[in-house]
C-alpha cells in the first residue's frame, strides 16, 4: 500500500498530526531552509540548528560561524544574516554554522521532539532532490511549513503544494491541507513570484528595506542538488 | 481607513492572531454552522453552545432541545443531531436549542474569551447576509474556522476564502491564510462540491455512511436571510 503525505500549515498545528515514524520535511522558504540548502551546495561541512542568540554565540569557541536572524533582521554580532545569498561565499566551503532563525529552528525542533524518524530540508531550490529522496525512502511522509510567528504563510504553503502535487502519484492523501495546498501551487505555478511578492512576509522584507531579490532568488527551482539532512545534534548533505 | 480581514485556519492558531475589539465569524460548515443558519431560517427562538453532552442534556429541564454531534454521528438521547435537514422540521418554530458539536462550539467560546467584541455565525447558506452585515458595522474582520480536531479542512478554508474575496473590495487583507483561501474559492468557484466530496471531512461522512447530501446542502448559497449572532450566552437571529 502506498505511504500517506500531510501538510501541516503551522508549528501551531503539529500536535494535531502524527509524526512519529514518519519523515518530516521542513519548509521556511523565506529563508532559513533556502538558505541552508545553498549553503551545502556552496560546500559546508554541518550546520547545528540553535534556538537562542546567546547560545549560537556561544560555538564560536568551537570554530562555528553564527549565522540567522530575529524578525527578519541580521542579528549584531552575528557573522552571516539568514539571505541565501550570504551563503554562496566560496570561503564558507569546510566551515560549520550555528543557525539561529525565528520560525524554521523552532520547527525542526519540534519535528524531532515529537519522534520524527528523518528531518529532511526542503525548499524550492532542492525540489526535486527532495522528491527523490522521499521516493525512496517510502515513509508516510509530514510536510512542516515554518510560518511566520505560528501564522501560516503563502511561500511555505506554496512550497508544501509543490511537493504534494508532484508526489501524489505515489503517495495517499486524506489530508485537507495538502489538498488545498497542492490545488494552491497548480493553479498558480506559472505565477508564484508575483503571488508572494504580495504576501505579508514578502511586504516584510520591502518594510525593513532588505534584499527583495531574496523572494525572486528563493522561488528558483533545482538549482541544488542536496538534501540537508538531520543527524543527531546536526544538519548535512545528503 | 479600510478596516482589515484575517483568515484563522484552526482555532489552535487563533493565538497568533489579535481578535479584541473585532468582529469575528465562526465557520464550521460541516455542519453546525450550517445547521444553525437553518434552524434560525425556521423560527428557532435561541441557540445556547454548549461544550460537553452532560452539560447539553441538564439544559433540556429549561425547556431546551438537546443537539449536536461527536465524532460526526448523532449523540444517544440527544433529540436532534448536527445534520441541516433535521433542522427544516416546522416544529422548532419558537423552540430553544442546546447545541454542542466537536469544533464548532469550541471556535465560539475561544473567540469569546480572547474578548472579540461581536460573534457572528457564517456558512453558505447566509453569505450574502453574512457580507452586508459586516459591511455595515464597519469593523477589523477575523474569519474563523472550526476545522477538524484542529486540523485545517477544506470545506471552512473555502468559506474563508469565499468571504474574503467578496470583502476584499472594502477590506485590506495582509494575512496570508486570507490571500491563500480567496484564491482557492476564487479559481475553484464552480466546483465546490466536487472538491469538498474528496474532502477528509466529506470522506468520514461517507464511512460513516451518514447524509451524503449534507455536503451538496451546505454548498448552497444564499438560502438563508439571517445572521446568528452572540448575545451574552445565547446565539440569536439578526
Amino acid at each position: 500500500m502506498a505511504n500517506n503525505i500531510e501538510v501541516v500549515l503551522s508549528p501551531a498545528l503539529l500536535h494535531a498530526h502524527q509524526v512519529q515514524h514518519k519523515t518530516v520535511v521542513i519548509i521556511d522558504i523565506l529563508r532559513a531552509t533556502s538558505s541552508m540548502c545553498v549553503a551545502f551546495e556552496t560546500g559546508v561541512n554541518k550546520i547545528l540548528p540553535v534556538a537562542g542568540l546567546d547560545e549560537c554565540l556561544l560555538y564560536r569557541e568551537f570554530d562555528f560561524l553564527c549565522a540567522g536572524e530575529r524578525d527578519a533582521q541580521k542579528v549584531e554580532g552575528f557573522d552571516l544574516g539568514n539571505s541565501p545569498f550570504e551563503f554562496t561565499n566560496p570561503l564558507l566551503a569546510g566551515r560549520n554554522i550555528a543557525f539561529t532563525t525565528t520560525n524554521g529552528t523552532k520547527a525542526i525542533k519540534m519535528a524531532r521532539s515529537q519522534g520524527a524518524a528523518h528531518i529532511l530540508i526542503g525548499s524550492f531550490l532542492n525540489l526535486d532532490a527532495v522528491i527523490k529522496q522521499l521516493q525512496a525512502m517510502q515513509q508516510d511522509v509530514v510536510l512542516l511549513c515554518a510560518g511566520w510567528k505560528d501564522k501560516v504563510n503563502l511561500e511555505d504553503t506554496l512550497f508544501a503544494g509543490a511537493l504534494t502535487s508532484k508526489l501524489r502519484q505515489h503517495l495517499n492523501t486524506d489530508c485537507d491541507a495538502a489538498i488545498s495546498s497542492a490545488l494552491l501551487y497548480e493553479q498558480n505555478s506559472d505565477r508564484l513570484v508575483e503571488l508572494v511578492r504580495q504576501s505579508s512576509h514578502a511586504r516584510r522584507f520591502t518594510m525593513l528595506d532588505m534584499q527583495t531579490d531574496d523572494v525572486a532568488f528563493c522561488l528558483q527551482q533545482n538549482i541544488c542538488t542536496k538534501v540537508p539532512k538531520l543527524k543527531g545534534e546536526y544538519i548535512f548533505a545528503s
